[in-house]
């Protein structure tokens, strides 16, 4: 059961500018069972340094899937875990690495979930958190917070880890959760009928949709409230 | 008094090959809140890739302390604890990293304690991991279990933090630890008090040193029971 979590959870790097912190990653998911590695736009190729970083995890590096988008990297998943080393004010719902693992397996129960880091320099943007349903932050010292993005993985897959690991063999929640593009097409739904009824002012959005996408994220919203939601979404349409 | 028992932290590193691993280590540690770093023997000088590695952490890395021998590193300390990627069997009492740092954090309220790491190649030997009086083994992945020696570090790092800051204030525990000096001597009185007396045969000594270090780690020697042990010997070199 634990193994089959683990198989569940994939790490992905956006934007990373260092083919040796990918290598180094890859050794790090691999050392706690993480085999899958998705990378967003990657500045520069895998190379020798980043083959020499992996040590005995060339493997997961060379299976690493290239992705354009992080929306791209995220289909297929049901649950979508941000982590930065600062707590953001407007992001969803927002934990410490050692509790909001917990959220990621249980998610890991119904689909593919994903950890989602950022580049070396700046971490994640507010966009790339915004289409995540939570975010993790490790509670480093505050005069100098700033860990490796290898380490970052590092201790994130042996959170990861360590819940599966004590995760018991329990049935299920009920409810299916949405995939996120299911979740994101509502988003794009919900900004066009916003539009179209005015609410939206295109030219002075203010923060309503980051502040909408907090709200769905909280929620972890499931897969027939989706379909409620858009079916919803539609009727408004009709009238406007 | 968190801080104050992770200023009682010290990280060794015992013969480590890659000035790079050095630097990350550095900086591993100065996120978690820990900056003091001693350095057994290191097989090459700190160089620019041990700066580059250590980022932010340049300071904690010029401050590292070269010792010549594990025992110099240890002095002052009243407990230190071996990490090590398996589970050992002759070694002391073990535990997975989480349970292991509860012991280290506790005994900090008493004085300086070490985290101990071995090689990149091979890790610790038994005579080092007979120095300590305890072993934190990571939970890796059975089918990879090679974490990087900095990733090491930012793991144990991390759950020494994690336990520092859930250490509450309380009054530390009575009885003072012994001091990681007086816990040698009294081993090398024991040597030549049972060289002495004939139990121990150098030409056959079997594994009889280790597994007295094995029993005396596990009691975590009090400073005053050293005492009284030395007076034993004494009492007993005396008949022989």
């Amino acid at each position: 059961m634990s193994a089959d979590l683990l198989s569940r959870i994939r790490v992905v790097l956006s934007r990373t500018s260092h083919p040796g912190n990918i290598g180094a990653a890859a050794r790090a998911m691999k050392t706690m069972g993480i085999r899958s590695l998705y990378l967003v736009s990657p500045k520069k190729p895998i190379d020798a340094e980043a083959e020499a970083r992996a040590s005995g995890a060339v493997d997961v590096l060379h299976g690493a899937r290239i992705c354009a988008s992080l929306d791209e990297a995220l289909r297929g998943t049901v649950y979508a875990m941000a982590v930065s080393a600062r707590r953001r004010e407007l992001a969803h719902v927002s934990a410490d690495a050692r509790g909001a693992v917990q959220w990621l397996v249980e998610a890991a129960r119904q689909g593919e979930v994903a950890l989602v880091f950022g580049t070396e320099m700046s971490g994640l943007t507010n966009e790339e958190i915004l289409q995540c349903r939570a975010v993790a932050h490790i509670p480093a010292d505050a005069d100098y917070s700033s860990l490796n993005l290898a380490a970052a993985v590092q201790v994130l897959a042996y959170e990861a880890r360590l819940a599966a690991l004590g995760a018991q063999a329990l049935p299920a929640a009920e409810p299916a959760l949405a995939r996120h593009e299911d979740v994101e097409n509502f988003y794009a739904h919900l900004e066009q009928s916003l539009l179209a009824s005015g609410f939206l002012n295109p030219a002075n959005p203010k923060r309503l949709l980051p502040r909408l996408r907090r709200l769905f994220g909280r929620a972890r919203l499931e897969r027939e409230e989706v379909n409620i939601l858009r079916g919803m979404l539609n009727s408004f349409d009709k009238n406007t």
